[in-house]
């Protein structure tokens, strides 16, 4: 037990920084802290005072007191020869009569950081109370228990960091607002500095979209070097200068030549490649190597070869590493991004041998990098794996860039960083983990995740599967949160980032979700409705307490502005689906797209404005419509208002069909209702007005075994029943097993008793106002299925990949189950994941029962996560067996022309968040075993289809919903 | 002098009936026309009174007191012998001292009629004081001068007359309220036939489309004959049955039997033949005869052969004679309707001999039939001509079918009446004319002309061209108005007539009119607007005078709903590009959307509730947006709502191209401004705002040769002036020669000061948010081109057709110049119009004077009016000459597959009232001489519009507007 403060006294700290640049700066912001909590600020001493009773004491395990004084009070041996790691002690000083001693000891600088923003942590201070306003309490005795006592491990990723990228316009608006310029200076730096290692993190990649680190202010980089962060930079700025110098510099300095190429321009470059160099020499870097054209573009024209372009870049390597170890020699290695076309480079070809055999290199991470849409691409395999530089991976939370650039909110569910930053990490990729995360604010929660995953694997890597939504509810019960806060917070957070990872709010158009089939667009809806609800109900609860803010922008804005998008979004879909059925209803759809525009331009007010405006900007990018990859030419959805007949008018449709009809007299037109006992003993359809006036119609049918109800009343409609409409009416209609008589269908007739009055008026009998809707009906004999399975409907059976009826192991692996995973429900995937089951006898299964109506072809649609392949220009693999026949090898990708970052195919993955493989398999009629075999590491199931041959795949952008699993 | 009313002395009538049937109702009717006009309905004796200074004399040419009494006094020769004539004589009664007569002696009863109402028209009644409230003005005193007298000519057609049709909902809703039933009453058959014969008609269809003419009431047959009218029956109601009788008497009457077969129930058609015709035999008929499918279809099913049809016609035929022959023998002949598919029975194929050729039609009249649009389809060659039965027409002022139905408004052009209806006549086609009328009101123009064209065909056909201007004059004062308001009054309703006849209301899309190309669909809104307006201040005129409603629903009515719904239409596809290039400015389009279709269901309102409801329900069908043939699907357009975004967004675009750009920073896309000094100096483009905010700019540009105007303002704009725009405003840019400095090119820069904040943004110099246009230039040399000629610009060179350089009349013929005809201005026919001219020396030709900027191939579309080949299964050709090379023959329809009625061609040609035949040219650089050479019949030439060889022709509905026409 430590008093830190109790009854006015405050314990000091004793800093022993054995002249470490740096500790007294770190240790001055610890004392903050404290601060922070207590209201007054620790003294910060050299040596022990005699009259107190409770220090706190700040040293590296080779300080002299460690070493001298306390060696034999406490063991600091677990800490001694490690990197970034520390020792929390308490104890008696032995030197010092009653007085106890709380030690942090750091194996070096930033472990004894780390230790004191530990101790910052237990007393109160979240590393988010700057950047996500979680309040600090404030506490009149502060007494630490032994608990506090650990000696940490040394962090899983050495290189831990992230990437200030596209700070335009918000987080530059911001700074410009706060500090005076778009261009981060130190007083910024110092904040960013601080929330990287609070984190934990030790590496930045600073802004440099419109912004030059070390050349706008040299400050920032001797900031970074004082408080023990080391500055690496993005994947086109080598030699610790930042992308945009050369242009800025050129124009000022003849030394450097005009042209940015090693071809034409080696000496100017080289030049400049030194002065940086020696600029930055004195701090601590990893310093990037390499080089590509300006502003991220090729190195070379197009026509250049695959040789031409390596050759150039192996040039100015060696040339890089000739200044580097004459100009600014380093603990540190260096860095080679492997960014689009440069693991080409890396990889070479047939004839070409690529980067990776070039021993120049062994020593070097190589920075791999993922697709930009946060799917890794190729990872090292086991020769690779033995090269000493070791591997990095570059992240993306947020892209500028094709297809669609994501620059604002949170889309980036811990799930997915979990499923491919863990087998990253199991494929040997543990030197280095950068995470682009564009304007920091909108990232707060997976930027914790993914720091935190680098530096204890063990706790959350792949042995911890499933365990993200503790996390979450962990992390916000750090930032303060009561446990049934947090757990509702959780929730919502949850069910937002899932919203964008089924699409991106900037990717997301009118026609994403299909306003017909499987109700999809109109289920949406209603899912966000309850979303808002809920959300609002639970900042009610929030409001008024210290953590109000920072509920408001990591729960409250995230959620109402996405939930606001896909609103519009699912409004514009059924919006033109109404106006293209000429139903009335189309125009409360089109109001509710301008609604839901103002709703979101005033959620981004608000957040500007709120908190004595200290967020303003940092919401100003544009959220939606883009109708590029670039925000310039986005655009709201257009509101499609339907201009109603004069009189009324009939417009009926049936539920999943595109069909729809109005009572013709001359152009009757039938509309179907198939259904089915077992798999489908229900149907829905809509009767609505076209026209001004309410619309009077009445509802027939034969047969007994048919019940209708509207969707007012669990009352059935009686036959001949009478109705007004003013806009739209739905009514299910239910099949009854026990009053059915046999018949194969019968007819659901609309009457219109007062339609709109057209050139074919009549006197006569013959020609009525009226919809005709045919059910028909099947009855499946399921008496000797003795398995449980799904059944088919209409030509379709639909299978969450969860759902499996057997998972066998194999001796080589087995499926896990990655619950809250992808666009519907989980992910399935093969362990180890860095296992390929070539043969049929290694690999783990999955069964899956179907009933088929009828022996018949199927096509198989087979739903998997976007992922890329872990080997260069490599597949994704699995297996598929039908009823124990031959295995069919299905690709989740095209066999040919796939290129992650840059072919169609990648592009319609990243946009749909889905691969979709396909096969044919012969179903018998009634049970059939469908067995899935793992092949290629990184393939994640989600879902599976089944057509029937002969039956249209009706469009949807989840897939069908699940078919009724029918048991015994 | 004739005293027919004076000084409260009223002229009685002596009717010497002779025992002629009807002529006693008829006198009845004409005294009633006198006492509208004094207000004292004179008295009908049967001999001449005694004591009567002034008395009217009705009789027949064959009357006793005609050939026993007046023999000496006037001379009755010219009438003797004829049909329908009749003189108006005014004499001293040889019998009565001091008695002054006027008589009105008839070659026959419908000669007496027409005779009287004549006088009728003379006192002021007009042939529509009912149907169209052309109200009789009273009068004090009636005196008649002696140039009242007038022997009248036989009309030049023999059977003339209308075609109730297609009459629900209008007519038969009206006929409802007004008469108890949707089938029409004798009351309601008095109105029709008493017009027809004011109209000098003689022949009448009657309503059958919910409606049994005879069946419904016998006294509807007896009145008919009483009143004089000739009934006869459409193209598939032979023996004087209407279409539904069989419908409804096959239920009731088991002789018929069930089929209407004349293979499977030969008997029972038979007798249900036999019994219409004993039933109407003491009427007078013009039997039709023939057979076709219920309901407007085939006879026979799709399988069959020509000869199986020809077969069972014949045989069917064949029957009907015997049948009339033995029950209802007549003086008339019979009359067989060559309607859609008849048409290929008559003529045959190579190896099936077609009715044509079966003498047993030789006396009867063979009814050829238009295209159901209006335009005829082959009319009969010489030896055809030679038949002693001879020819008539079926026209269309209305239809219900394919490809789109028109029921409403007058949408047919006297002039292309004028054209179609002479060349009929000068075919041969002059024993029966009938037209289809739909509701016989809104045709009331086009009835009385087509009437009046039948009955005196010397004064109004082929050799009075361009005399339908004075023929609307004449109508107009003869209703009653004052000649300045009847200029007027003829000139807005060429102006809607025009309208429909570019493309009828109900296939008016929003597409049709481009948006873009020619500024189409705006420049038509302009003139629609002043057509708004000029009727507005006419109608204000009328107002309050007797001619109130008579103004209002023969011009007022359709010139505002015709505006309306064009307007509506227009805007629509101004909505529609201004929503695709993202300008805010669509939204008042879309309102605009919203107030047409407001206002004109006012109309339609107004027009029902006018006049005390008299003609309630007469504009009920619906007017406009059909989806298809039928008015089922009807839509109004869309009403799109652009939703701006939140700051202000600068969007251009040049006037008639496509593209449109905003100040992107990433995507920066210039626009193109070609312009040229002599073809086209001057331009347009659009700054307008995609946002919600003002949006401030500024325009630059280099060169003084440029002058920019604002749409606001005729003072040139200064370079670099600023500008604030909250929706958009246009600019003109216009060539200075004088001040030009020889540059190709120079760009107009439009700087935005104030636009939306985006991801780019930067305070870098680089980039800058701005939209450019280079506008390039053009000087022609035409020093050397001696002859005015039409300049190529932009790749096109577009001329009137009525613009030729040269006219050179043939030894056999010559082109005239048919004015205000088609769609743009006038039309180029070759006369005769009977004449075919197959060699090239004995064409007339039109020569046109063309400026090509190169030497290159160019595309030349010849614009046609829709017409058929006036031979069977023929073509419409006509010849070109570019530079008196080779003749090349282009055919204005496609070579094959042209079918008038059910072609997709066809269908194009009359929805788009256009037929376009093209060829490829090689022009020489400069002057060109274009020589297009007659060689069909009914071909009539619109326009001829040149595009270079690699140009994109750019759609548009009305072609390009005409080149710059160049002079020396």
């Amino acid at each position: 037990m430590f008093e830190l403060y109790k009854d006015g006294c405050l314990a000091p700290i004793v800093l022993e920084d054995a002249g470490v640049h740096g500790m007294k700066k770190m240790t001055g912001i610890f004392a903050e802290d404290i601060e922070r909590v207590t209201g007054r600020k620790p003294e910060v001493l050299g040596e022990f005072p005699a009259d107190e009773k409770y220090v706190i004491y700040v040293g590296l395990v080779d300080s002299q007191t460690v070493k001298n004084e306390f060696v034999n009070t406490i063991d600091v041996s677990p800490i001694e020869g490690k990197y970034e790691t520390y020792g929390i002690f308490m104890f008696k000083n032995p030197d010092v009569e009653g007085q106890n001693v709380l030690a942090v000891i750091g194996s070096d600088k930033r472990g004894a950081v780390y230790g004191m923003f530990h101790i910052s942590e237990a007393i109160g201070v979240s590393p988010w109370y700057f950047w996500a306003d979680a309040r600090v309490k404030k506490h009149s005795q502060v007494i630490l228990d032994d608990d506090i006592c650990m000696v940490s491990k040394e962090p899983s990723v050495r290189y831990r960091g992230f990437f200030i990228n596209d700070e335009q316009p918000c987080l530059g608006e911001w700074l410009k607002e706060k500090y005076g310029s778009i261009r981060p200076c130190p007083e910024a730096y110092e904040k960013i500095f601080e929330l990287l290692l609070r984190l934990k993190g030790n590496y930045l990649w600073p802004a440099m979209w419109r912004s030059d680190f070390t050349l706008d202010h040299i400050e920032n980089a001797q900031l970074a070097d004082e408080m023990g962060v080391i500055m690496g930079a993005s994947h086109h700025e080598p030699c610790c200068r930042s992308g945009q110098e050369f242009q800025t510099l050129r124009k000022i300095n003849p030394r450097y030549g005009k042209d940015w190429s090693f071809l034409s321009n080696a000496a100017g470059i080289t030049e400049f490649w030194k002065d940086g160099l020696i600029r930055n020499k004195d701090f601590e870097n990893l310093i990037t190597i390499g080089m590509r054209g300006e502003n991220d573009s090729y190195l070379m024209p197009a026509d250049a070869t695959l040789e031409d372009n390596i050759n150039v870049l192996k040039k100015a390597i060696l040339k890089q590493k000739e200044l580097i170890s004459e100009y600014a020699p380093s603990e540190h290695p260096q860095l080679l991004a492997l960014y689009k076309e440069v693991e080409d480079y890396y990889y070479g070809d047939e004839t070409t041998v690529g980067l990776k055999d070039w021993e120049v290199l062994d020593n070097d991470i190589m920075m791999l990098c993922d697709d930009n849409f946060a799917n890794v691409r190729t990872l090292p395999d086991d020769k690779m794996r033995k090269k000493p530089g070791g591997f990095g991976m570059y992240y993306h939370f947020d892209y500028f860039g094709e297809p669609v650039s994501y620059l604002w909110i949170n889309t980036s569910p811990l799930t997915k960083i979990w499923e491919q930053m863990t087998m990253a990490y199991d494929f040997g990729v543990r030197a280095a983990w950068i995470v682009n995360v564009g304007d920091i604010k909108n990232q707060e929660l997976p930027l914790s995740y993914f720091l935190d995953l680098a530096y204890d694997f063990d706790k959350w890597g792949t042995e911890a599967i499933n365990k993200t939504e503790e996390y979450t509810l962990d992390w916000f019960k750090h930032l303060g949160f009561e446990k049934s806060i947090a757990k509702k917070a959780m929730k919502l957070v949850n069910a937002y980032v899932n919203l964008n990872a089924k699409r991106k709010p900037e990717a997301l158009r009118p026609d994403t979700y299909h306003a017909v089939h499987e109700n999809e667009a109109m289920e949406m809806l209603d899912g966000i409705f309850d979303l808002n609800y809920e959300v609002d109900a639970l900042f009610d609860e929030v409001k008024g307490t210290e953590l109000e803010e920072c509920f408001y922008q990591l729960v409250y804005y995230p959620v109402k502005s996405v939930a606001a998008i896909n609103t519009m979004q699912l409004s514009a879909s059924i919006n033109s689906n109404y106006v293209r059925q000429g139903k009335k209803r189309a125009n409360e759809y089109a109001d509710l797209i301008k609604s839901c525009i103002r709703r979101e331009r005033k959620l981004v007010e608000e957040f500007h404005s709120r908190n004595n405006g200290k967020w303003n900007h940092m919401q100003s990018v544009y959220h939606i419509g883009f109708t590029n990859w670039n925000d310039e030419q986005c655009q709201y959805p257009v509101s499609q208002y339907y201009n109603p007949v004069w009189d009324s008018r009939l417009v009926v449709s049936v539920a999943d069909q595109e069909d729809f009809t109005g009572a013709h007299r001359w152009t009757r037109h039938v509309l179907n209702m198939p259904l089915c006992f077992q798999s489908k003993d229900t149907g829905v359809f809509e009767v609505a007005n076209g026209g001004e006036k309410d619309l009077h119609y009445r509802i027939d049918w034969n047969g007994d075994w048919l019940q209708v109800t509207s969707e007012f009343s669990d009352n059935p409609v009686n036959k001949n029943d009478a109705f007004d409409v003013e806009s739209s009416i739905f009514y299910n209609v239910k099949l009854l097993k026990d009053k059915w008589d046999g018949s194969e269908a019968t007819v659901i007739r609309i009457y219109v008793d007062n339609g709109e009055v057209v050139a074919d008026e009549s006197e006569n009998d013959g020609s009525i106002a009226m919809v005709e809707i045919k059910v028909s009906v099947a009855d499946l004999d399921l008496t000797d299925v003795a398995e449980p399975c799904f059944l088919e409907a209409n030509g379709c059976i639909s299978i969450e990949a969860g759902h499996f009826a057997k998972a066998i192991a194999s001796a080589k692996g087995e499926y896990r189950e990655i619950e809250n995973f992808g666009k519907t429900r989980s992910g399935m995937k093969a362990y180890p994941q860095t296992g390929r089951f070539e043969k049929e006898e290694d690999a783990p299964a999955l069964v899956y029962n179907v009933y088929a109506t009828e022996e018949s072809e199927y096509t198989l649609n087979i739903y998997a996560a976007p992922s890329n392949p872990v080997v260069y220009q490599g597949k994704l693999e699995l297996g598929v067996l039908a009823n124990d026949g031959k295995r069919t090898i299905v690709n989740t990708i095209p066999d040919k022309g796939f290129e992650p970052w840059k072919s169609n195919s990648w592009r319609k993955g990243v946009l749909d968040q889905i691969h979709i493989g396909t096969c044919q398999l012969q179903l018998k009629k009634g049970l059939n075993e469908i067995k899935l075999t793992a092949i290629d590491p990184a393939v994640v199931i989600e879902k599976l289809v089944f057509w029937k041959s002969g039956v249209e795949e009706r469009a949807s952008y989840l897939g069908p919903k699940e078919s009724v699993l029918w048991r015994k």
